[in-house]
């Protein structure tokens, strides 16, 4: 493959027909950019992905809630949605077209104008010359904000919306929090789910969707414990890939350093922030994406939200579209309870141990499940073109299908002892039981949507009870009695590369 | 308790104070009816309920998918619900209040009003001199339909809607399922995932509300494989509950029948129905809900859609509602690809092996998950007076926390020790470490949230490695050495009502 762009249409075809991703939806009908689902395959591979970031922020002691997707207007005019979420849009003054108008710049001049105001934006479209792509005309000398919220109504009247984000929901049920936790910060709580942006230009497949999946968590602390956090001592040896806004103003790689020297050197502003960034970098590393394609980039002074006071993003080298913004961590001091305090008319402080009383600030780790979802698979999803067999190397323990049973044969009872094992290995192990056709087809198969370990069921089997397994990387075959297989299968799972 | 409403009442109150469920949403501004939000232990106990779900349908081949909510207009003129999904709605003449007319009447007369058409209502209404419960002025004389489906737009332009049911977006990748499953029926798939209803007053609690969770799942099929369903042979000698039209028009309980029977007897029409239904049974028994409240009831002839070939509810007996439907097991024919076949212009049709060309029918297990979350929380919600405790004797499996790690007191090394355990134990169960308050006052906080186990750390354990575990329900205690911990737990989880 030549090209990013490339790699990218042979993927999506890719994911497409091994039933992993459908869509653009509805196939069947007549598409719409920006929604896809998740097929036979990719839901189960979600799935594992998803019970991968619960346990890690469960075994962290967050707790999950689950708030409704749509809400009044109330609650997204006092998070900043209402006002603040939109897009510059220009239209042709000929074919009436709309677009975005900073990714039309982008396109036309590659000038980066995503953070330009409605003036910069229509004077770069005058300066450089930009027509409409559909019919080459001007467009009219006006930008329009267009909502990125999908608008919908409850009851007869009620003017409510689909969340653009999961996080303000999860702010929301803040009262009940100070009961559960007694009273006692740090709470941490997460959800996970759908959220909607009714993106102009949806692009990028699973990247940027108009409905994805959101796993956000939330750290509710004072300001003392940012600089005093308790857990961080445990992971102040760490090591991290950060990439500075020095480092990137002098085009210099990023630098691996220590938790404990990124606070020293105030790199990272405080010990619960650099508690979180680690924690979300841990995550992404134990959801198989290889260290080395992954850096943690600091935003510029000039794109942090006024409230932000410290703000960095977990970025992945993809195949299909270069480094890639895949999870944002960012200190949101106490600016979005001191928002719902006010619109709300509730109090939301809470009283410290000394008496004192506070908005308490949070920190936020904030990703689309989609995108390490979409980074799986793109890093997994290569051709080995000398063996002539296309094989989805995911980590094991994100495969849909975890055990290929196969019988060497449609007869000689074979059939019948290869059921009998799949019915032994499937209480732990989703299987799946392939006869038909030679072995070496069923093999290519089960390579080729990321099966870990194929077992295979022969003569010998019958006299001895031992079968063979495969793995689908190295193309190592074992052979072992049936006893020890499951244990086996469960170290090979515990440990990613293990096999023997 | 004197009511069913009082015991909903307190119910209601109970669960939002113990993190169960939150709402109606959103709280902290002017709460909107029908909207809830599941809580710290509320979610983490619907996760198990999912995943209950999730594992039953895939040990049994189903496959999962994921679609996206929002879809174009076509796809709900397709399926019907543009046109039919709608609530007949009438306005107060004076004070312009709106309510459900079928409700109204229910409400005011006890007559069963779901069924009735326009003019029905319209006359029943005159004839009962049913009045605005508001102003107890007179009705405006018309019914207004009021479509249940929550609108939203794509792009600037592009009418859609939150999706009314999951199942319709299942039915859509279609010819995804055949390439899959290589074109061989029966395909079975499900959905798990959200839908919205616009119910003009949405009430009992989680039970009607406007969002809410969907578990959807198809069979697709022949008709001759109706009759000659493979797995049937397996379980035609369970037993169902079954409540025929017949037992209800003469006011008798349900008859125990085996499918055996049911299938012989022409009480359930076909063998691949009644795999469905029994299916559908045992795994509302596996969650939990015990035997003795369940039955399967028959639609009447007069109350199922045209094209719906058998259908029956499995309804569970609460102490808020009474029998409540919580499920609909549905042979819904040929109907619904037939629509999509139509609206799409696409060919929906199978080969079969002798060459016939035919749309499969499908057969469809939908509930809302909702609704046996609900149940389990309503029949799990009692109290002993007798021994002044308030108890949630959730099944094990389904308990947000499954042990409470508890040091006797907060000194002499007691706490250090019990930490190290929960360590252990952590990795298999959710716990919960608590050292705050007699140790009475913590297995009451515990036993009140529904925790099966818990486990105590005292003197004895420091010289002896032993600690005693609890058992919630029937407060018997054991004592063991620590190495069998994680074993006995396991038993435990795995044997509802052991424990020795």
């Amino acid at each position: 493959m030549n090209t990013k762009k490339d790699f990218q249409i042979a993927l999506a075809k890719y994911l497409s027909e091994k039933d992993f991703i459908y869509g653009p939806e509805p196939e069947l009908y007549e598409p719409v950019a920006g929604f896809y689902s998740y097929g036979l395959l990719g839901k189960a591979m979600k799935n594992n992905l998803e019970n991968d970031i619960r346990n890690m922020f469960i075994d962290n002691n967050f707790f999950e809630i689950e708030y409704p997707i749509v809400s009044p207007q109330i609650i997204w005019k006092a998070s900043g949605h209402l006002d603040g979420f939109n897009d510059p849009v220009v239209i042709c003054s000929k074919c009436k077209s709309s677009f975005r108008a900073d990714k039309l710049i982008e396109e036309q001049t590659e000038i980066a104008a995503d953070s330009f105001k409605d003036e910069e934006l229509l004077e770069t479209i005058k300066e450089k010359n930009i027509t409409c792509p559909n019919c080459k005309s001007r467009f009219e000398l006006e930008i329009k904000r267009h909502n990125l919220m999908m608008q919908t109504k409850i009851g007869l009247d009620t003017i409510a919306y689909n969340r653009p984000e999961t996080a303000t929901t999860t702010y929301l049920p803040f009262k009940h929090y100070n009961t559960f936790f007694r009273g006692k910060l740090p709470f941490t709580v997460f959800q996970i789910g759908k959220a909607f942006r009714n993106e102009i230009s949806p692009r990028q497949h699973l990247l940027r969707q108009r409905e994805f999946t959101q796993a956000e968590a939330q750290i509710f602390l004072s300001k003392e414990q940012k600089e005093n956090f308790e857990l961080f001592k445990d992971s102040q040896n760490d090591f991290l890939p950060l990439w500075t806004q020095e480092l990137q103003e002098n085009n210099k790689p990023p630098k691996i350093i220590s938790l404990k020297e990124a606070i020293e050197k105030k790199i990272l502003k405080n010990k619960a922030y650099a508690w979180s960034i680690n924690l979300t970098y841990k995550m992404f590393i134990s959801f198989g994406i290889p260290k080395e394609k992954i850096r943690l980039r600091q935003h510029w002074e000039t794109e942090k939200a006024f409230y932000a006071d410290d703000a960095w993003d977990l970025e992945i080298e993809l195949n299909s579209f270069g480094w890639t913004e895949c999870c944002g961590i960012h200190d949101r001091s106490d600016y979005d309870l001191t928002q719902h305090q006010k619109f709300s008319k509730q109090d939301l402080s809470i009283r410290l141990e000394n008496g004192e009383k506070i908005i308490p600030n949070i920190i936020e780790i904030a990703f689309g499940v989609d995108r390490p979802f979409f980074a799986l698979l793109d890093l997994a999803f290569f051709r080995r073109d000398d063996a002539k067999r296309t094989v989805l190397s995911l980590p094991r323990k994100m495969s849909p299908i975890k055990v290929g049973i196969l019988p060497l044969l449609k007869k000689d009872n074979l059939p019948e002892k290869a059921i009998e094992i799949k019915k032994e290995i499937e209480k732990k192990f989703r299987t799946y039981y392939d006869e038909s056709g030679s072995i070496g087809k069923r093999y290519a198969r089960l390579d080729a949507i990321g099966v870990p370990f194929c077992i295979t069921v022969d003569h010998q089997t019958i006299t001895d009870d031992t079968i063979t397994i495969r793995e689908r990387d190295s193309l190592k075959q074992i052979r072992l009695n049936k006893k020890e297989l499951l244990n086996k299968l469960e170290k090979f799972f515990n440990e990613p590369d293990f096999f023997e």
